[in-house]
């Protein structure tokens, strides 16, 4: 098996970034979390903070807008111009694309098992656990308040969900989606890091 | 990570069953998948022929029944008394359960992991893979006609997952019901038993 690109898609708090991370310096390859934002920052004139916003966790609909009462359908980007979160996912899909057919590379997040679902050279993960291991990995990493973890992930696994859903037709964290799916809680970090990288042998 | 139950559930043509096997031979525990029907007929006075359909494959939801066409609500055992699937999927629920306190093994299907959720000391394990590799793998192992190939597939995944949500409230192939989730027909199936044995150390 010959995978040049891995792609983590994750639950939040399981650990699925710093696993990402730590394949990408075994592998010396590039990571892209947050420096995939800067691409787009570069490319489309947005501001960081409503890529990172919207990059992940909204959709164009109006019913999820008015339900969840969050009025980002349309931004302002630097230049002055509406912009829609379809050309947002468009920007990130043209550099996530970009990067795939450059560079070895580890890549976090922001529906990229989709986008390079129809390329032979990635190896698609996602990366899970059970409430508590991810409990107690935000309070622990993040400094979540202990009474607002649990509230905190639900919330965020909701928007990530949702996002997922509406760009892609899939459902989150199904299998079929990905070709390894690991559960750090139960594995652990290292664990993770050690089969991900066996898988690409 | 010490585990001594792995539980393989598996797509139609994915090769969980021959995974399951290899995993048993290696770790020189037992391997129950007909087994399994051997110790149910034992304990039930069922027929091996009821049990193999019903084991898997139904439901006693009337809705089902009805649209399905497939009068299997009630069953007839060996002792002339009627056995509702229920009763079936209990008995296997019992029999999975004694597996688990009693001996190191693998047990393929049957809603294994939904049985044995609660148990610290069980791998559970979803193998898929995509149609092209499950169609070469019944054409070729199962003697499948080419032409029947996909419908075979489809049906039989219909019944898998039907018969798993209604027992067990969960989504067939959702990563979070198990620890290790593989993609047989991109990892291969020696991949996946390293993969497994790996996890399991």
């Amino acid at each position: 098996m010959s995978k040049k690109v891995i792609t983590i898609s994750r639950e939040c708090g399981s650990g699925g970034h710093t696993i990402g991370k730590l394949i990408a310096e075994k592998l010396n390859v590039s990571f892209y979390d947050k420096r995939l934002l800067e691409l787009v920052v570069q490319q489309s004139g947005l501001t960081e903070d409503v890529i990172k916003e919207q990059g992940e966790y909204t959709t164009t609909s109006l019913l999820y807008t008015l339900a969840t009462n969050i009025s980002y359908s349309y931004n302002v980007n630097t230049k002055g111009n509406m912009i829609l979160p379809d050309q947002i996912f468009a920007f990130q899909t043209e550099i996530i694309k970009g990067l795939a057919e450059k560079e070895s590379c580890v890549i976090v997040g922001r529906c990229s098992d989709y986008i390079l679902r129809n390329r032979d050279d990635c190896l698609h993960v996602f990366i899970h656990a059970n409430m508590e291991a991810k409990k107690a990995r935000i309070i622990s990493e993040h400094r979540v308040a202990p009474e607002k973890a649990e509230t905190h992930i639900k919330d965020r696994e909701k928007k990530r969900s949702t996002h997922y859903h509406y760009y892609t037709d899939r459902n989150w964290g199904y299998a079929k989606n990905y070709h390894l799916c690991l559960d750090s809680g139960i594995l652990g970090i290292e664990k993770c890091v050690d089969l991900i990288l066996s898988a690409l042998e």
